[in-house]
């Protein structure tokens, strides 16, 4: 690509995991190059599966095989922060199209580093480089650092009704 | 899946489209079969190369190589209810585990089939089929109906400072 953006999905609605894996999707059908870095999470999710389908794209989690209820563990942060340094180098680098900084605002709403070391690292971007930050509570000040910004809001949720996330649809 | 509930991606914000994508990856890496519909787009899209890479996933558009500006064409309207037809026959023969109607939202704002005719189709869902649908302008008959809604909005857009759609990303 010529120039590449920064896009945000946050909200408290479904689909902005689920977005940036289609953009994945497209991308790797249109040949680009794509990283995936995962914060927070480290369960076994289905889309791992995806590197072993598609080119070009490499997938990784920085994050615990469970969710921070309260505060985070040293670890939490410990992972979060080498995720960060490495997804910096990574968009610095040149080699890849698209980036996907996946649930980085809730490492961020974790206080797991600072809106300061995400933009520090944005600044760095190869100009080709477009990256896509998810996660609810996006902070302001990322908002506005941003190109494009989307809000995935709840209208109706069957999710109160007692269904819970199913493998291969919500995980 | 035991059972397959009915999903609506709607509002004015990106994101609709390439959730449905990241959905359709999602359950492909699950071992899920897979028939991803596109209603009034006929352009060819980065994404229809996905059905060289992934597993169980079949995609088809039933629109024309152009937009729909003011009134449809009959040709909009013949491809539009051959589409749904089809759609009819997949998503009740339950050998799909995840089916997408993308931009069906589109087609019933143009007038192309009815929202009775999808609530009728939707009523012979096979139980375990989850049905995604997609495009602005979701009718409220049809959220009523859906187990789960959600709206992408848009909060900021570079667009309006005159990107255009770019393969790969947008298309």
């Amino acid at each position: 690509m010529e120039k590449g953006y920064i896009q945000i999905y946050t909200g408290n609605g479904k689909g902005k995991t689920t977005a940036s894996l289609g953009l994945s999707l497209r991308a790797v059908c249109a040949g680009f190059n794509v990283f995936f870095g995962q914060f927070v999470k480290g369960m076994k999710y289905s889309e791992l599966k995806a590197m072993e389908f598609l080119p070009n794209f490499e997938m990784k989690q920085y994050g615990r095989n469970c969710f921070i209820f309260n505060d985070p563990e040293p670890e939490d942060i410990r992972l979060a922060r080498e995720g960060l340094e490495e997804l910096g180098e990574k968009l610095s680098s040149g080699e890849y199209d698209l980036i996907v900084m996946d649930e980085l605002n809730i490492a961020l709403y974790y206080k797991l580093f600072s809106v300061e070391d995400v933009l520090d690292i944005l600044d760095k971007k190869a100009e080709k480089t477009e990256i896509v930050i998810t996660g609810r509570y996006a902070p302001e000040k990322l908002i506005e650092r941003a190109d494009l910004v989307t809000e995935m809001k709840e209208i109706k949720h069957y999710y109160t009704e007692g269904v819970q996330a199913r493998e291969g649809i919500e995980k």
